[in-house]
């Protein structure tokens, strides 16, 4: 399994080093491995709906979890950054590392598809409500013929949201569970989630509290201890190793070779 | 040659109708037709960039030729409105018609390549000035091997600039003339440069005074009709004939099944 691929999630938080993760992709893809990256690109979705009049509004749903109220605005604003500026930022910078990248988003070839939520459940001022305008769904299904022509012709791939419905929509979903499906889909040796901590904290924001390993039948156990946007890694965690992927990391994205030092076991390990 | 491949430019001024553009597209596809589709997004890039407070500065050349100055600002303002708005749109008005386009860059997969500009002169106030700081450049070669991976599979490309250098830098391209080098480059049986206007005009904006035909060998001696963006759009076609691709038609985007009319000779015809 040594040679298997890897699927790298870099998300879209403050402090992540986008040139040191290229820097390491390239060494990496150069030395014979194959890597599949995903994207992110929220903090900078926010900057820029802020800038153009149109804020961010985010959504408490039942459970804890939250998301971004997708109307079609917003939809055009989350491409205009993730498919556009994150997108092609992380594209140029593999280039110019000598790696012939190919940037995709999850409707070009309809490499993300799912399901649309048509009636999304969230909480306001303590009252159950339901939206049925938000542009928001799961993915199902990956191009994994798409992905493995790339691969193949020695293009790496570097997906982003939004996904397409299976009527053709394009909706907002989360890049986390999505690099998750990408993972099982592709048969992948590990998925690395990076973000902007050095993994999962038992005491968040203590990064002294890293949680060095999690076992792979416990991992919903840990639930407790994510906090915000972690919580999706954790469930994108759940979903990879109960499809078969060797092993997930929690990793770093603000240090040096962030791949090569998860990959390493640096971060929080479930396997 | 009936079967040959169409490269389609579609341009990205006001009044363009994409749904018809990609209902067009589709119904050709479907009835077996190979296509590329190449867009702009120029008026949408100028208005994001003025919501933004980054307002478009255009650099008139010797010659009479004008471009848009492009600072790093100005590129990723460029690369979110045609990479993620104009390209994403595109691509999903083609999936709603049942056809799996995928969106490239020029940067993707190294699909437009070209020199950059060290040094671009333009005329300021009367007098000859030059800019190194532009970061603009043209193609010069075209990622065929890319393109005929994707249509052999059964994808529908739809590219956009930015171009790449051959150093790896992102850079601002002329989508007319990039169409051009795709449609000589992939041989091409025509290419379609569709605008807001039905075609050269011999008086413009005088819509009646449309010019039908213009032999290949003569196309240079109707730069004299050709106004604003047109000019680069019968220098597009001058390197198109020259490159070998047969018919080039300067067709409007506005009306219903615009694809299919060019094709079927409506508009100016360059053979």
């Amino acid at each position: 399994m040594e040679d298997g691929l890897i699927v790298v999630k870099v998300g879209g938080s403050e402090g992540i080093d986008y040139a040191a993760v290229a820097r390491d992709a390239a060494a990496l893809w150069k030395q014979g491995r194959r890597l599949v990256l995903v994207h992110g690109g929220s903090a900078e979705t926010n900057r820029i709906a802020e800038a153009l009049g149109h804020p961010p509004v985010f959504l408490e749903h039942p459970g804890g979890l939250t998301s971004r109220l997708t109307d079609r605005k917003t939809l055009e604003i989350f491409e205009m950054v993730y498919a556009g500026k994150m997108n092609k930022l992380i594209v140029e910078l593999l280039q110019r590392e000598g790696v012939n990248a190919v940037g995709l988003s999850g409707i070009d070839g309809r490499v993300f598809e799912g399901r649309r939520k048509k009636a999304v459940k969230y909480i306001e001022n303590g009252k159950l409500k339901v939206r049925r305008d938000n542009l928001t769904g799961s993915v199902e299904k990956v191009n994994t013929e798409l992905l493995n022509l790339l691969l193949g012709a020695g293009y790496l791939p570097v997906l982003t949201p939004p996904a397409i419905s299976y009527e053709g929509e394009a909706m907002n979903t989360d890049g986390d569970t999505a690099a998750a499906q990408v993972a099982v889909q592709m048969q992948a040796e590990a998925l690395l989630l990076l973000s902007n901590v050095p993994g999962l904290l038992r005491n968040f924001p203590d990064e002294s509290s890293l949680i060095a390993e999690i076992p792979a039948d416990r991992v919903e156990d840990f639930m407790n201890f994510a906090q915000g946007r972690m919580k999706k890694k954790v469930l994108g965690a759940a979903d990879a190793v109960k499809g078969g992927v060797g092993r997930v990391v929690f990793g770093d994205a603000r240090v040096e070779a962030p791949i090569s030092k998860a990959l390493a076991g640096a971060g929080t390990v479930v396997r």
